[in-house]
């Protein structure tokens, strides 16, 4: 009963068994052989435009060299509070674009609220030199709440990114996984919108290690290469990020696997609301799920040898939370097994 | 008939294997898993001593974070002229450690020559703040000639490193490659001539991508780890590259791969002493040869399916090359065959 | 009536007299000469012990430099959310030192919270490498709000400094002003304390530009002489910086000025609490005044001559300012007459 | 006889007066009052268009920033081997531009020899990530060797710098020294030759502190204005600079005090070829001259009191130095008197 994160799983089969297949033979390296063509050119057809793809080793890699794309004097990224990169990665983002700001934004259910966004973007007026200067907006979808932005919800980010003129990263770590939730194309949940730049997750949803950063606007391409070998994020022997994700994205498995990893969730969250002894902080829309639990059932579950993260409770839950329960993290993933799944209910 | 790079060539098919076997289960993201765990127990033991692991994504990583952990205001990073880190990372040490400075020294071979190596660190006194402070010394074990710097020779090295103070860094690409032509052990080519930083290189040698900083003064370990995860480099998944390691130390697997790339250079070096077409421009020790041929030659050669790049003549052999002959780098790898050399020779 | 910075003044005649007679004949440069080495000992005595004094352009170069010498990746420099450094600098700090974090911390009247800011610095265990790590602290004195740390308050963030062994920094860029409040020695408000690093600034207090970054352990000056040269901030005729201090410290100069100045704050803070249409934010302790006036009358003073700014408000004060009402700062200097604070205070 | 450098002399009386008069008054700060305004309409005529204007407080600063403001990653910089940049800022143009780096050009007499420039630009092709790639071109006028570009020769490096699309930066810490040598405007020497920005120096001739930023390009200037102030180089009272260029340039006292200073070496340099005992290295056309003199000369001379710098011999002038020669700088300035220079002449 392993939900601590999506990636304490391993690789699925078909993606291991792609390595394999491709270990054999030569290829020429940094990204140019064959095969790393042939996933640029499917997930330019997943995208339905022309799409500059730059395979790096991790999500944090992804964002960090995104921004850094961005990068101002005195620059500030907006991002939500919850964001990983602003709690999650060490300053990495801050190191790649040489001391730009993340700037929190809130908003509930791991949501920029986009009026405060503005009102945060106001705050360092063209010239006031004192303050810096805004530098770009990200958001993350799936959201680290679990939860999945609309379309529309898009919009309005996107709307507000045009009006200063701020490029729009987003962070697709568990891209796929608000994909199937939404329903709808690739295209319609990021460059349609006016998403500029994207982190494209692979690792957390079955391969070993397979994360791509995504530029709309090829133009910005020939900068990145530069910023991407800087950085130490230019593998040689790139087709093993390309086998993964060639395995990855044939006949719609990507898809399929985020399809598994969100019905144990949902599964997981019918379960748990049905029960007796936990309850849903909040409606996820992925494969996170984050749910109360009487601190004494959390214990016994970990006894009973389920793995999940304690999680710190954010001020908007503060007076619905008894002082003997707790705040707890359930991931699941494309390895979560029904089993799992159904004996955690029952030990609920 | 690819001897352009040993990047091109795949994994061996014990490590795709092993990467297989390693995918189905879970285990603990971020370098915790046992299987992290074990690989930094083989290396102790194969360096004979605790050493500190840390797993990255590429060379250059490797050889920036290694530096980077050196780090002075002003600093200078004493390399080879010709050293990867001097001319082929796009700047990844002076960004990893925000602006040092690679100050590179003349040698024959590809080996730093001692005399000018102090004479350089001496052009920096302590306290004479306008040209900046030495910070660390880093050597190519084998270099980038396709030499091998003899124990006596890393002696003298570390002999001025100590002089001065100064961290020593190898850059151990191809470390096995050097290894086993030395036939000395790990340790004696390292830490026991005064290393104390390696970049353990396993990715031209076999794996897929596996690449290892190796601290051998483990009270460096705790800031190693910021950097690490500050610069991207921190996988999630870190067991795939685990299982590279696993399988590429287990049973000594990695020297036989190293074996079969150097006797395959050997036997290529052989053959074009012995032809009338080609000669060696100088002995080498390792996987890589530097061959003089007739212009014409290896235009036929490579009509004739051979892959090799041409490379620049470097000023110590102004003068022994005729106009209509040209410089050329062959790299042999696990994966040459006997066949392909053979033909190779005959074609010369 | 200009009440709008201490940086809107000049220098005072006596300073201004220092650099023209220091302007002929010959001195070494870069900070060697005699009248740099006679300010060092000056301020060795003032400050009752050894000190390392670096000059500097500015106080954000000051600030900058003094935390990035505590330089860690990812580090966190906590300090008070309304900070120069957090809002004034541009990013500077983070960019000296390479992407740390200025993490705020609140607290009343623009004092750090001790309660808060160990909560903040216990977010960041030591090993946790995703959140980064703590790295420095630094207060203000006098705050931003125009108040004044106790020695006592001073103690307590140091003894937290000192159990987090994190080095503790003063921008002391009204350090006059507040030293002559508390009417207690240099050495008693810093070092005594537990300060480790002191940014002095002359400039807000009647020199042209005379800032310094005093080192109260001087072991740790040889890497900061290197720091402050890359960034451009080692003058070449470094003595015009101390002739500045030669005469702003000879005969208490420094305090006299700073005393005028809390004096005309004091008779400007007393004619408002005694005026029908003003009223004082909060008590100050400095040379900085935060008023409370209607708009109406902001304006017909503003029309009147007086230059003074707009300030936000603090969530602190909601509730208690009318819809009519604004927030004004008032800063006096050396330089302000006793008629321009009368004229002020008639006008209210 | 102080022939040093430059920087050890004051100011001259004229510019310290300046001082003194702008010090009484208020003034809006931060480069904003009117004193600043005026000299950047000043510096607009001099230069005969529109230019942006940036104090700053020293050349290094000046320098870095000009070259931070043309940043890519993996960038090179061109300048001549013995460029200031190069040798004499320990690593700030590396450090303000986030790890670029200075790539030397030789070239006889301080100057970059285009041929050599053009070869060192075409090692780094565009799309070949790992070399890194060209950023900007910067030249020294006068030169570290004390001589001038003709303009022809400013012609020519132009030329190349527009042919491969780079920014082109003049260091003029000795402008002045230059212009009168070549009795050109200031327009005829920079923009009109296609200089993009320049290092404007009044300290070594005159001035306290007084440096500038000059960017012809005036669309530049508002990310600079952040560049600026978030390396800790913008000034409160920014006037005290603008009171020093204020006196500077009026009059053309500027090119007054280097018609003197190149005079004094002039006459030094007659002197010196008449004598028996010493003998110039190379022609100078500035106010500092480069002496062959035996070393017991030299020390004769020390001792009479005369004050000059060994210099390090290029490899230039190998075999024209004799075992008991060395060679030596000599600087005049606003300052030398013609009594110190006769003495030395007749010492010699």
């Amino acid at each position: 009963m392993i939900f601590s994160s999506d990636n304490w799983a391993g690789a699925h089969p078909v993606i291991a068994e792609s390595l394999v297949k491709a270990a054999s033979g030569y290829a020429s390296a940094y990204g140019t052989s064959d095969l790393d063509k042939k996933v640029e050119k499917t997930l330019s057809e997943i995208f339905e435009r022309d799409v500059a793809v730059f395979f790096v080793a991790t999500g944090t890699a992804a964002n960090s060299l995104a921004l850094s794309s961005a990068n101002r004097p005195g620059g500030h990224v907006f991002c939500h509070r919850e964001a990983h990169v602003n709690v999650d990665e060490c300053g990495a983002p801050e190191f790649f674009s040489h001391g730009s700001r993340m700037t929190p934004v809130d908003g509930s259910l791991g949501k920029i609220d986009p009026v405060k966004l503005e009102a945060e973007i106001r705050r360092f007026p063209p010239g006031f030199v004192h303050g810096g200067q805004p530098m770009a907006i990200t958001m993350t979808q799936a959201t680290e709440a679990g939860t999945v932005y609309s379309l529309d919800e898009i919009d309005v980010i996107a709307h507000i990114a045009r009006k200063f003129k701020l490029p729009l990263h987003m962070d697709g770590a568990r891209f796929a996984n608000a994909l199937v939730t939404l329903d709808v194309t690739p295209a319609e949940m990021t460059w349609k919108r006016g998403i500029d730049l994207l982190s494209f997750g692979g690792t957390k949803n079955g391969c070993w290690c397979a994360e791509a950063l995504i530029l709309f606007d090829t133009a910005k391409a020939s900068q990145m290469h530069y910023l991407r070998k800087r950085s130490g994020q230019l593998f040689s022997k790139s087709r093993f990020i390309a086998a993964q994700f060639d395995a990855y994205l044939a006949g719609g498995l990507w898809l399929d696997l985020a399809r598994h990893a969100n019905g144990m969730a949902n599964r997981l969250a019918e379960g748990i609301e049905a029960s007796n002894g936990a309850r849903l902080a909040w409606p996820s829309g992925s494969n996170e799920l984050f749910v109360i639990l009487k601190k004494d059932t959390a214990k016994k579950l970990e006894e009973g040898g389920a793995v999940f993260y304690d999680w710190p409770v954010p001020y908007t839950l503060a007076g619905s939370i008894a002082a003997d329960e707790g705040l707890y993290r359930l991931v699941t993933s494309f390895a979560t097994s029904r089993e799992d799944v159904e004996q955690f209910i029952a030990a609920c």
